[in-house]
Parts: structure tokens; C-alpha cells; sequence
């Protein structure tokens, strides 16, 4: 098509709200306008890379015996209350009433209704396995819509589910679907994106993957380990803490601390590192707002996930008032006396010569013996794992923490839902049994966006020819040139008689407009047609990505396109 | 793929709570299942040909220079407030509310949207004109959602948004569309859809039409001439009554009816036909049930959506009070005394000697004389046209009523919505204007059931082959047997090689099953495999529409499939 047609408003500077790249290049090129927080409609050169995408999945979908099926975004509550997730997911989950006050939600995720869908379908073993996938439109209210596409509320997502009869065959297939996964990050130009284990929150089951790219501006911590193969979202990794245990362990003594509520204030005050004092941290429960204590190692901080999974409901912050009997910032193990919920993270296992707080308004303990001096604990692993600690797999201190994009995830689901909502099929000798399941998520538009994060340069993104809104980019230098537009004229011509996408700009603009939106437009190949070229009969050939710039003679310009193309 | 692969069951007997074959037809074929009322799932057969239908819609937007976009599902309140729909639209639109309590909606058509998209982008001359489209889940919260995919309350819809600097682009821009419709509709397999001149109803602006299949089945009612090319949806049908006025008036008289209160009682009575009363009917407006009081001949019935757009609020039937000061089954137009809006129908103008309520229970005139009687009136069309009626263009009786199902349509808005929401583009000479609006919508699961309604038999679909799930269907009858198996197997595999859709049954079942689920499955080409065909060095062509049934020498039958096929 003519650029001059192009829909959307093309500029230079970066949007003052904008803090990651590719979320400033997609509203610079018109690729999307932000509708409302974390919702956006696509300007066509983001539908047409987000329908390649789309169609790149669903090839890979189908290899893998994949049936394309559609769910409804609008979906019963009851749906959602046989599989008890009406009541456990929070706000994300937008429900709603219809005309009659029939209570309905939009699907963020579709276990329910695949189960639904097939549950009549699975009653034999003999129609195991299958999978059946989606590509349709998802609402999730999040809290925090961040980044342009990558963090938005409303998006495109494949999602997919397969149903087994064995633990066997739904790895089997889970690890088929893995590679389903890498073909398509790689088909999209993102070869390098690296999969690791993840913790299955709110969906279920033990074993999943997510898929992430190492970013600056992702939101997830990944723990990778320098010495072997571990790689974990640090939401689900283990957290392994050397005992600094000292020989001698000294005597209890409670310390005036006049205002002194803080891990720092306190260890500066005694002169000993966090990792000697024994911090308190209070949660309250979202189901009763009740409280929860947690003591762990001054020098660790929590891992909200994993306590949320220990607690099996959402926590937050806890308000302490009087009524809770607690002493804010003085909350300490010893003499705490209270009926509330009190954990211990494995790594104050077996400390001694502690600080903690003293439980009285201004005090502190010190020479705190855990063992010694609270007795018979059960320690559970709450900590978050740091940069250079132990990985606990080859148990070197080798730990570091990249931050990550996750742009996919796979999840084993075991019987989570089809036990809920009672799908059951009948076995060889007539036993029934709940079929397994997985599941196999990807949000289409982060996608495009995490491609331009991997992709760009400061004047626009730089879009894999897998992906790419058009192939070829035709810039006609003075047009009204006659020469220059019929050559440019018949290249384009040509090349979409032969299928391929071309974007043609034969706008009366200077240079430097018609460059900077082609950068924005981020084609891999650019043809640059102009009065002087012509007369020495060629035009320049530039490769987006730098990688190519040439002068091809006129008559040999279209199959140079062609074979750049292959 | 192997049908034995599919997921789906697919059943003979015709479900009880289906009144219309396509509803039966693809739930027996397994084609959908619903999860609620008027929200289905779909299975990968009506996938694929939603797929296939969505690909050629556009295919022929772009034709038209169309732009794919994508605008949300979930849009804010706010939008909706700015061109006044979020008040005047009733329960179809769906209003909720986010974990922050912002109001939002879920699109139910995109004008909104659109503007919001181009209000930046649109504010010069040069710009004009361009057409922006998406294919997008809408959800409308229908009180009475029936008959499968025909009236549902979510679905997927073409809607495209043109944008215009004069009325004469605009209407050559929607005579484009016109013809992209038809090209539509055409490539789909339903050549004789008819457009008709509609209502534009909520969408607001002037000219609109409507792309009707004539069926049984359909909702709307159609008014055809027999003698004329007049075309209308009854909805927006002019009524002509020609007057039944006698030469002679006789006088008013109050006539005792003892529990005559319907026209049928009271004309019985009297021994009069229903073109000689004056009938009542009274309506409440829904912005303040306020009460509107519509005299009509007796003969007629009243067209709500006339009535609804004179009034320009939505109506319902009146629940008539004590306090309303009406007397129900007895209102008349003599000695009414009442401020309520009294509104009159043309069919009434200039007629006498007609019976009329008496205003008193149990109580009628005779003789009533409109004009001699009621004095100044000012008659409106609200009726419904008749079979047998007058056509509104040619004047002759002649006209015919059908019923269809609407498969699209497209409206001329004006500057409805860039007024509202004030989009301005500047002209040549510096003047500020609003630019005009086209709209045009395609529902694409009815689409496919009217498909089904068009071209089916008592045993299945018979899907075009431009948008069949598949486009050859091998039956192996005795897949067990090393022949057949060997020549069913090679002629799936070359088949696919070419790129056809090939949906291949060698189950171990009863060729009765076989063919019944081939019959359901409606894919047009059928190739049979058998011990006995092979053993004449043959195999069995069929075609679903039975317009062909041939034996095929085996060296053949590939040529034979690539040509039926072409």
C-alpha cells in the first residue's frame, strides 16, 4: 500500500510516559493508541505483525495435533464455581452480571470451558490424547498496567489444552509442546529466549515452564546459576542459607533501643551485619485478615509467592494496630505470647547470638539461641534467593538474577480441574479415572513488543522478516520525477504481483521524513529510488538492520529483492 | 487430519430445543456446544469455516482499501458518555465496572472506537477518505437469543468505519462497500441475498441497507413489490391505507358493551369488519413511563420501531393504572380528556363510521367521524405494511411480505458521531468541518449457520467449497484390509502434498456411520475406498450436493479431485 493512505500519526519525540523502548517506538511508528489504562487499539501495521504471529503459532499448533477451536470471552460463573476459582482468583477476574442478573466473568483463561467443551467428548480412553487451542481475546484486570504491550489488560492470547490418560503421556506431550515453544520464538527472531521452571500460582499442578527473554525491562527475577543447567523464576526457587552458627552462644538480655524500628538502625546500633538478627515481618491474610508472623534472617527478604502457596490464600502488608497485641518494629520470637499464625524461614535454622525484637515498645533482645531459647520449630523455606547465593542444585555459591520477559508458559496441570468438574473417562477394563491435563498459554501482542525490545535501535524497531508489516519498503525520492516514479511505480508493481508486501512511499517529503518513518516502520528491506541513482542506473538496496546497503543496477534490482527475501 | 482424531461427537437424533435445521444440524454435527445461553464454544470444523469466511471478508475489504485494525473488547464508559450511547443504548450493552470502579462497557459496535482511533489522524482534507475494519468478538446482551448461531449474544463481527470530507465520497465509498458485500456473499455460496433499505435505528444517520437471505427462519420481515423493484425492511416500510371512508356519517352514539374489550368481541358485535373501529394502543415510554396513547384503524397493527424513532426513546406496552385515568380495553378517542400523548395513525385519516372505546367501562361509540368529531389532527405513519398491501413506490397492491435473516448491513451515519465527539478536519481553504461516517457490519458465526440454512438436507450440511472444513473427505471402508488401506493412506498423503484439506476416515465402523458423519460433516468432495472399488481398480467420487457420483479408474482419481476441485 501507499504510505500516504497509512492510518496513524507518525513522530519524533518519545512520549514523556514512556519508559521502556519498545513502548515509545510502537506509539512513535502508530503502531497502537492507548484507549483507556492498560487497554489499546492497533493501528494496522501492529495487526498485521500480530496476525503473522498468530499464524506462525497456530502452523506450530497444528504440528503438534493441535484442533483450533474458539471459547467465549463471556463465560458463566458457574463455570467458574464448579472449578472453585470463582472464589480463589482475586480482582484480576472481572465479574459481571447480564440482563437477568445471571453472574458471568470474562474468560482470563479457559481450563473451565475446554473442560466443558470436551468433557462428553473424553468419556474413553480410546479418544486419548488431544489437544484443542484458542486464539481469542483476553481481559485480565491487573492492578498495575505497565509498559505499553507489555503489561495490558486486555490482549490477544493462544492458549491451549491437552488431555491424557497417564502422567507418562502428558509429559510426553508436554515436552512436545516445549519444542513447539522454541520453534516458535525462534520463527519469530527471538532465538535466544531461554525456558525455565516457574511456579503454577493460581493455575494449578506441579511442573511448568515459562519461556522468558532476558530484558532489563522485565518484570520477573530469574535465577540462573553460573556453574550448572538451573534455571528458575526466582517466585519458585529454593532458598539455601549456611548456618552461621558461632560456637560460644551468649546469654539473653533485653536492650533498651529507644526508637530503633529498623533492621538497619538496630545492627548499626550493636555493630553486627543483618545476618545476626532475627527479623519480623507481619502479613494479614486477604480471606480473614488475620495476622501472620514470619521470622527470617535480617539479611533475607521474603518471598511473597511462596508464603502465599504455604498459606493457600493472598496476603498483604499487615496494618498493625493495638488490638493485635503485636509492637510494631519490636516484634521478636521470644515471650511473643499471641494466638496469631508465627512461621520461621529455614534460615534462622539452628542461629544463635540474635537480636530480634523484645516484644516491648523500645527494646530488642540480644544473644537470641533459636534453638536454645523458642524450642521445637518447624522451619519452612520463605526467603527469596539472592544474587550470589547457593544454587540449589549444584549447591555452589553461583547464583545470579537476570530479569526477564515472560512471553510464554506451559503448565502440567494434573487433575486439578477435571476432578473439579467432574470430567472422568473409562479405562481399558472399565475403570474410570480423571483425565490429565496441560495447558500452554502465549500473549500475542507482548510478543510483538518484546521482538521490538530485542530489535530496535534508537530510530525504530527493527522487525523480522517472519513478521514484518511488509517486506519491502520503496522509498521514491522526488516522485515527480518521471523516471524515478515509473521505475518506482513498476518496482511496486512487480513485487506485489508476486506476493510480495510492499509499502510505497511517493510522498512530496523531504529525506529525512521519508527515512525516519521508514525506520519507525522498521521493514527489513529498504529500496531507495531517487533522480540521481536513476541516472546512474541503479538504486540502493538498505537492509534495516544495517546489515546490507548496496547500489543494484535497475535491471537487476527485483531478483537481488527476491533472493534477500529467501 | 484423521476423523477418528476429531474432537467432537457427532449424533443422529435432532435435540428437542431445536426449531431451526442449521441449529440442529451443527450441533449434531459437532460443529459447537453451548456453555450459556446465546454463547457458544466452537469446535475446529466451525473454526475452520469461520476461519475461512473471516479470510475472504478480508480479503475483500482490502480490496476496497481497507485497513485491518483492532480495537478493544472492553472499552471505557467514557467513549460511550461522549456520543451519548451510554444512556440511550438499552441492556444490550453490557456496563461494568473495574477493580478501580471505573466505568466500562464491552464494544458492542465500534463507532466510538473508531473515532477515537482517527480523531488525531484526521484533521486535514488531504487525509480523505480511508477505511478502517477489524473482525473482533462483540458481546450484546440480546433478551431472546434463539435458533443456534442466528441470534446470539456473543459472536464475531466484521466492522468497518469509512471517513469522509463530502457526502458524494461518501456515497460513492458506500456504493464500493455495496459491492463488496455482494462479492462476499457470493464467494461464501449465497449468490441470491438481497440488500433492502432498512432502519437505521440506534446507529443513527439516514441511508442504510440491509443484506437479507430470504428464509422462513429469519426474524425480519421483508416487504417485496411484485410489481416494482421496492426492497425494505418492514421496520422501515411506509404504510399507504387508502381511505374507507362512506358517503354517509351517522351520528355518536354511547352503546352499552358488556366485557367487549378487544376489537374482535366489539366487531363481532356489531357485525362490522376491524376497518371500521378506531383501536387503542398504548405504550409507556422508558425514560419516565410516561404514558403515549396511539389510535389506530382496527385493521392495522403498529410498527414499534416507526413509534420508537418519532419518539426517539425506547417504548413498551403500557401497564395501565387507575391513576393513568385510562380505561383499559375502552379508550377512545371522543371525550378522551387526558394529558397523555394522543397520537393518530394515517390510516385513520378521514374515516367514519367507526366504532371507538367509550372511555367508560364497558362502554363504546358507534359513528365516530374523525375529522366531524375530533377536529384537528395530525396523522403519522406508524403501521405495519400488509401482505396484499400498497406499495409505497409504484402505488400498486402488491406487495409481498418475507421473512429473512440479516447477514449484514451498512449505514450511512453522517457526522452523528464526529459531531458528538468532536472530530474536526480542516478543508483546503482553512474552514473546519466535521467529516462523514459510513459503517459496515458482518456477523460472521450467522454467516455460517445461514449457510448451513441455504444449502443443507435432511442429513447434513453441504458446505461451498470456498469455506468447507475440508475440501476432500476419504472414506476407507475396511481400512483393514492392506489394499485399501495402502491407497486411502497414499491418497491422503499426495492430497495434502498439494496443500488440500483432507479429513480421512479409516475408523473400524459400519459404513452407515461412516457416511452419516461424512453427511454431517458436509465436505464437498467425497472419495470412497473399498475392497470391492479396489478390486474393479476403482474408487467411488461423490459429491456432497450429489450433483455427481462417479467410479474413477485408482490412476485417475488425483486428476480428478485436483479438477473437481478447480
Amino acid at each position: 500500500m501507499k504510505l500516504n493512505n497509512l492510518v496513524g500519526d507518525r513522530f519524533k519525540e518519545t512520549p514523556s510516559d514512556c519508559v521502556i523502548d519498545s513502548h515509545a517506538l510502537m506509539l512513535r511508528g502508530a503502531y497502537m493508541k492507548n484507549i483507556a489504562s492498560g487497554i489499546f487499539s492497533s493501528y494496522l501495521p501492529l495487526r498485521k505483525i500480530t496476525r503473522k504471529i498468530e499464524q506462525i503459532i497456530r502452523e506450530e499448533m497444528n504440528l503438534i495435533d493441535g484442533q483450533e477451536v474458539l471459547f467465549p470471552v463471556v463465560l458463566p460463573a458457574s463455570l467458574w464455581q464448579e472449578s472453585g476459582r470463582y472464589e480463589t482468583v482475586g480482582n484480576e477476574l472481572v465479574r459481571l452480571n447480564d440482563r437477568n442478573n445471571a453472574p458471568l466473568v470474562l474468560g482470563m483463561t479457559h481450563e473451565e470451558a475446554a473442560v466443558h467443551l470436551v468433557r462428553e467428548y473424553g468419556k474413553t480412553y480410546n479418544r486419548y490424547p488431544f489437544m484443542i487451542y484458542q486464539i481469542q481475546t483476553k481481559f485480565r484486570d491487573e492492578a498495575r498496567p505497565r509498559g505499553g504491550l507489555i503489561r495490558v489488560r486486555e490482549f490477544t492470547m493462544k492458549d491451549a489444552y491437552s488431555f491424557h490418560t497417564s502422567q507418562d503421556d502428558l509429559e510426553k506431550y508436554y515436552e512436545r509442546c516445549f519444542k513447539a515453544y522454541e520453534r516458535i520464538f525462534s520463527r519469530i527472531g527471538l532465538s535466544d529466549v531461554i525456558s525455565i521452571s516457574s511456579d503454577s500460582g493460581m493455575m494449578g499442578g506441579n511442573i511448568s515452564h515459562e519461556f522468558m527473554l532476558l530484558s532489563d525491562i522485565g518484570e520477573d527475577s530469574i535465577v540462573l546459576c553460573k556453574e550448572c543447567d538451573y534455571k528458575v523464576n526466582s517466585e519458585a526457587a529454593e532458598n539455601i542459607s549456611y548456618s552461621k552458627r558461632e560456637d560460644f552462644s551468649h546469654e539473653l538480655n533485653l536492650v533498651h533501643t529507644p526508637n530503633m524500628n529498623t533492621i538497619e538502625d538496630i545492627c548499626n546500633f550493636f555493630n553486627l551485619g543483618k545476618e545476626k538478627s532475627c527479623k519480623a515481618v507481619v502479613y494479614q491474610k486477604n480471606t480473614d485478615d488475620s495476622y501472620v508472623i514470619l521470622f527470617i534472617r535480617g539479611d533475607m527478604e521474603v518471598n511473597e509467592t511462596k508464603l502465599t502457596n504455604y498459606l493457600a490464600c493472598d496476603i498483604r502488608p499487615a496494618v498493625i494496630t493495638k488490638e493485635s497485641g503485636l509492637h510494631a518494629g519490636y516484634t521478636g520470637p521470644y515471650n511473643l505470647n499471641t494466638k496469631h499464625l508465627v512461621l520461621f524461614d529455614k534460615s534462622l535454622e539452628n542461629s544463635n547470638n540474635l537480636i530480634c525484637g523484645g516484644n516491648i515498645d523500645n527494646h530488642h533482645y540480644t544473644g537470641l539461641d533459636i534453638t536454645r531459647d523458642i524450642g521445637d520449630i518447624k522451619y519452612n523455606d520463605f526467603a527469596k534467593i539472592k544474587e550470589g547465593g547457593i544454587c540449589p542444585k549444584c549447591k555452589n555459591q553461583s547464583v545470579t538474577i537476570s530479569k526477564g520477559i515472560e512471553l510464554g508458559n506451559i503448565f502440567q496441570l494434573g487433575t486439578k480441574y477435571t476432578k473439579a468438574m467432574n470430567m472422568q473417562y473409562t479405562d481399558k477394563n472399565g475403570a474410570s479415572g480423571y483425565p490429565l491435563m496441560g495447558c500452554y498459554g502465549i500473549g500475542i501482542e507482548r510478543l510483538a513488543a518484546s521482538v521490538c525490545e530485542a530489535h530496535h535501535d534508537d530510530y525504530g524497531p527493527i522487525w523480522p522478516m517472519s513478521i514484518a508489516p511488509w517486506q519491502v519498503h520503496i522509498c521514491a525520492m522526488r516522485a515527480e520525477d518521471t523516471e524515478v516514479k515509473n521505475f518506482a511505480d513498476n518496482l511496486y508493481n512487480k513485487l506485489q504481483e508476486k506476493g510480495i508486501e510492499v509499502i510505497y512511499d511517493d510522498r512530496n517529503v523531504s529525506a529525512g521524513i521519508m527515512f525516519s518513518d521508514a525506520d519507525l516502520l522498521g521493514v527489513p528491506i529498504r529500496v531507495i529510488v531517487s533522480p540521481r541513482n536513476i541516472k546512474e542506473n541503479c538504486c540502493e538496496i538498505v537492509k534495516r538492520d544495517k546489515s546490507l546497503q548496496i547500489k543494484e543496477p535497475l535491471e537487476s534490482v527485483l531478483d537481488k529483492i527476491y533472493q534477500l527475501i529467501k
